[in-house]
């Protein structure tokens, strides 16, 4: 398996577009993307729980119950969610894609990104459809993930390539998600392709099972969206042997998939709003795999915590206190922690106390762009890891004037 | 009932005190409270339900479960929290507080608060006991509010006056809480006395059931403390019929203590780290009680709404989220929203949509320093209240840098 470049167009058979279509005001922030499939594909999506849903979550999960799929049309801006008239805005976004596509619109996955409550225009996005399918080009990815874009400062793009019964495959995603991120059974907005041969319950199997321990290990500010999805589609164009049941194969395919999540993952919480370091905490023998997520979630979900990777400070205590607070099965008289990064390792608590430890090689090390907090118990041999953020004065300063 | 001044001190038989010790650097700052009642009084209490717990937790509540004490002792400038010494630390500063005033070291209820993971220094407490002893005074609870402050930045004192089977009785109480504040079936340092006769049993009864719906309710940063602690002493010094069954004068006492807690949560609230506003959220129309509690709680622990309100912007569309994910049985289509303050009250969205509202009232409503978020469901008759601030600059800046 290796990273290659060309996000969601990386797979064949799939094509990309990204415009100012006009939902935003700045003419020089692209608000409306598309993906495309020149042929049907396999289709699989998880979605927020928030009772509170955008109105483009039920559009698509009614598009894609029957399993297929070829365009994804996304755009920023406006969440169209708490809107009387959402879902059939949403519903219009699809007809209008597909009519010029001259494709099924319940073949069209639709996403909305960004101020909740205040109704979408569909003026723009109809009259921007035509530019943007005449751009729809195998370099169109980079394009496509800056028109996801919400308070994002980079776009968020990676891929792999990895062979399926000797044939070569590929799988690539785009993400957005800055803020309002706190995935729970679902996650922000994710678009995944591939070009492998696989069934829609296999994808959904596939997918399903990823996110657990990648889309759901990740917080910036622990408010689950409303409009939270990620979506794969699987076109087939690889020419592998159809993965249509567990083996090898899907173990190949679900390795593929975790290396683009967990790189994705790591990009949104490098891309937390205002942050300044991205903060990973693993957590090493517990006692089984629910104590060490639960474990590993709060230590980066902790405001406290959050602040102290800020201040490069390494107050272990506040990582004992989130432990202690989570609810996970945990032996806390036995829990150690050591601070990791590209500077370095330092070990500060071990066996429940504190260690003398050197404050200045702890500020080096926590001085990083990565910074990984190591939680060692010894209840057994479970593993877990978890991806977020810094709390800075930007996140603050972000999301005390979202709107205005 | 009336509200009266005198805090810990309002209540008959009671004297307190508070001077700096020597565990701070900075000499103008209490660091050593004592709060002490001239006979033996019914104990009750409530601790942090963090695995991860300080030392003086343990000590307290073996001293307080014969149901009875006769003095507080709490210092500020260090938590006294995963040293390996703990425990005999607590124990020592009970010890000699007992020797020095005649009485039984379980007689002695201890707290700290501070930083966690530093070894806890006796020798200024041995050294200061005699003075704080001579200090004791009718005065006092001011000096004692003081001496228990961390991060606050105001004392938090308050008393009120009831009447039980014609005597006229007292309850007061001090806290200190500013930070790593979200207590769950516990609470931060609150210390309360009342002149009251009431049974121990009774007393925890009154205690236990008064913090579901106050301190539990209360949140400034969603981290649990490892030292959190609510205690009330009773010392039967208003002469009134002994309470030790449920009845009228229970009732009278519970509602006398709710006085006292509620104001104690808005008053910490308030004084949260770094904060601009105190926030309130009440949930009417819910399905029952802890439907309303936990939406109550997701919105006033939302960080977005927290940073919302900091820049006093009418971002309805976070409140519902919040209560879509809190995970509360709500019907989020007959969700409505309306901000409430001193300057006057506007409606924002009604029938799970967004209304039409006035920008400028909305600025104006929600710029004073109390703020009240209303969320109105149409499921039944059961309401809730929870108490937080907002998230500012100063937050960040006060837990960056917190132990240097």
């Amino acid at each position: 398996m290796k990273l290659i470049s060309g996000g969601v167009c990386a797979a064949e058979g799939f094509t990309a577009a990204g415009m100012h279509c006009g939902i935003r005001k700045n003419k020089s922030k692209r608000d409306l993307s598309l993906i495309y499939s020149d042929r049907p594909a396999s289709a699989a999506a998880v979605y927020t729980t928030n009772l509170v849903k955008g109105a483009a979550i039920g559009v698509t999960r009614s598009h894609i119950e029957n399993g297929t799929a070829r365009a994804v049309i996304c755009n920023s801006g406006n969440a169209n969610t708490c809107n009387e008239n959402g879902t059939e805005t949403a519903e219009r976004m699809c007809e209008l894609l597909a009519e010029a596509l001259g494709i099924d619109a319940d073949d069209v996955v639709v996403a909305s990104t960004g101020v909740i409550g205040k109704p979408l225009d569909i003026a723009p996005i109809a009259a921007g459809i035509p530019t943007l399918i005449s751009q729809l080009s195998r370099d169109g990815s980079s394009a496509a993930a800056e028109g996801i874009m919400t308070t994002d400062t980079v776009k968020k793009e990676v891929a792999v390539e990895f062979t399926l019964g000797g044939k070569t495959c590929h799988i690539g995603g785009i993400a957005k998600g800055s803020g309002m991120i706190h995935p729970n059974m679902a996650t922000m907005l994710v678009f995944i392709t591939t070009d492998a041969a696989i069934s829609p319950a296999m994808l959904q199997k596939a997918l399903s099972h990823d996110i657990a321990s990648t889309f759901n290990m990740l917080s910036i500010d622990g408010d689950t969206s409303t409009n939270d999805m990620v979506t794969v589609l699987a076109n087939g164009a690889a020419g592998n042997e159809h993965v249509n049941a567990p083996g090898t194969d899907f173990e190949e395919f679900m390795r593929a998939l975790n290396t683009v999540t967990v790189a994705l993952c790591r990009a949104i919480a490098g891309d937390g709003e205002g942050c300044t370091r991205m903060m990973e905490c693993v957590v090493t023998g517990a006692k089984d795999e629910a104590a060490a997520k639960t474990a590993a979630k709060a230590v980066i979900c902790s405001s406290l915590v959050k602040a102290m990777i800020f201040g490069a400070d390494a107050n272990f205590g506040r990582v004992f206190c989130a432990v202690g607070y989570s609810g996970a099965d945990v032996d806390v008289t036995k829990m150690g922690v050591c601070f990791k990064s590209a500077a370095g390792e330092i070990e500060v608590a071990r066996g429940g106390f504190s260690l003398d430890f050197s404050e200045e090689i702890a500020k080096k090390v926590l001085s990083e762009h990565e910074v990984t907090i190591v939680v060692t118990l010894s209840d057994g041999d479970a593993s877990a890891a978890a991806w977020g953020c810094d709390l800075t004065y930007d996140y603050v300063r972000i999301n005390a004037d979202y709107r205005t």
